[in-house]
């Protein structure tokens, strides 16, 4: 599973403030303790903050990136325009998220995506909307898998999101994404599926419940990169409890490991 | 689901010696806890008292029995004569646990089944043990089921047990189990599937994380029964989440109403 951590997003309210106030120590000490939670690239959000928002994006990438020199960063902006103007100052090839199948969002992003070498997060949303049935999921997943390969991108850079709705508003939404992560895994060979976990719950209580379900159910039907917060313990130790038991962790090699450091948290 | 609650076994220390001590109050308690936390059997296990097994299940049936008369039980043995003794005591069709494909247990149990009407728990476990590949526990579960509908059972009173062992002994012991119940869903329609879900962590550290997320993993392969602590706030909690996801628990009616009775501990 690759994790990218979510937490560095101005929709936040911390996060927001150690932006506004170009708190360096707020924001590096925030990564350093996703890495160490097991983050493997830095998700990096500054949409909220429209007016100054590429301004903010370079100020994050160059304070992060100067704490953490390795780290991977995954650039996350509605704005294509935004994703274009920071791309250069990315150090390692970055993760973009995202494009969509709709045509004017794709269009726009096409040029983007062959600016430089990079992963691509590519949503499962056309002219239409948000996909009604499994199939029409799974025919946007296969368009969006031809235009990209079209653009030169090699399957193992896309990371299909199946886009996710909560079971409070449609009682079989969780059982659509199974599948179609599912119909993804056996008709796109090499392709990754990642997705954000907490829409599932919205509208409900005690949602991290419903969060930390889904995602075990998710992992085993295919899906194999999150964007999660990794400081949230009881979701990281489901995590490292559902591969074990998946056979993705070989002989619990991993969970162990977690358990010796204290970090699986019942 | 189907909740089977396990505590009244004298394995547990402290169900041993209110046994010992005929505690009437104690076991009583304990039963009513078991039902008010979503129990829908009672197992009842003496089975660790092999002198005097048959008279602790008469006490013990009597006593939850006072204590419960809508309760349905599950007479849980080792020893098909000890089932034999005590199964008129019990004032509800009761269900048996367990047969096996085993000759000798197949034999003996035979006549016991068919004295009255019940559900029986069958293990698919045969001569040569313990199944060691998906194939030869379905092969098991095929015959078990002619088997018990040659003498004359419904499907739907039997609960085929996929048998759980280990992944810290067996690194994809979970995988194989899950194929296992989704083989029997498929292939034998109408049956239901039960199991004991601890036996997958043993030996291994947290096990109560890894029997979280192998109780969800189990329901989506199509688990409709298990033996579990309905006492277990956090798997019982697991479990509601998991059937809202699923959809059996349409628009998370039951999940809410868990919820407002404070039973979702996360």
């Amino acid at each position: 599973m690759l994790i990218v951590g979510e937490r560095i997003n101005t929709s936040r309210k911390l996060i927001n403030e150690g932006v506004a106030k170009r708190d360096t120590a707020y924001i590096q000490a925030d990564v350093r303790s996703q890495v160490d939670s097991g983050a493997d690239l830095i998700d990096v959000n500054a949409g909220s903050r429209r007016n100054s928002e590429v301004e903010d994006l370079l100020w994050l990438i160059e304070v992060i990136q100067k704490a953490l020199p390795q780290a991977r960063l995954c650039i996350d902006s509605p704005n294509p325009e935004s994703l274009k103007e920071v791309l250069s100052q990315v150090e390692y090839p970055p993760m973009l998220n995202s494009t969509t199948l709709e045509k004017s969002r794709f269009e726009a992003m096409a040029p983007i995506i062959q600016m430089r070498d990079c992963d691509i997060v590519a949503l499962c949303i056309d002219d239409r909307g948000i996909p009604k049935s499994v199939e029409q999921a799974l025919g946007n997943a296969g368009r969006l898998v031809s235009e990209l390969e079209r653009l030169g991108m090699k399957r193992e850079r896309i990371f299909l999101d199946p886009v996710i709705q909560t079971i409070s508003a449609n009682t079989n939404a969780a059982l659509m994404v199974l599948e179609t992560i599912e119909g993804i895994r056996r008709e796109l060979e090499g392709v990754n599926v990642i997705c954000g976990l907490s829409n599932i719950s919205f509208g409900l209580p005690k949602r991290a419940l419903l969060n930390r379900a889904f995602l075990t159910l998710a992992m085993k039907a295919g899906l194999n990169a999150a964007i999660v917060d990794p400081l949230d313990k009881k979701l990281m130790a489901t995590l490292r409890a559902t591969a074990a038991l998946l056979d993705q962790d070989p002989w619990c090699q991993a969970y162990t490991a977690a358990f010796r450091e204290g970090k699986l948290e019942t």
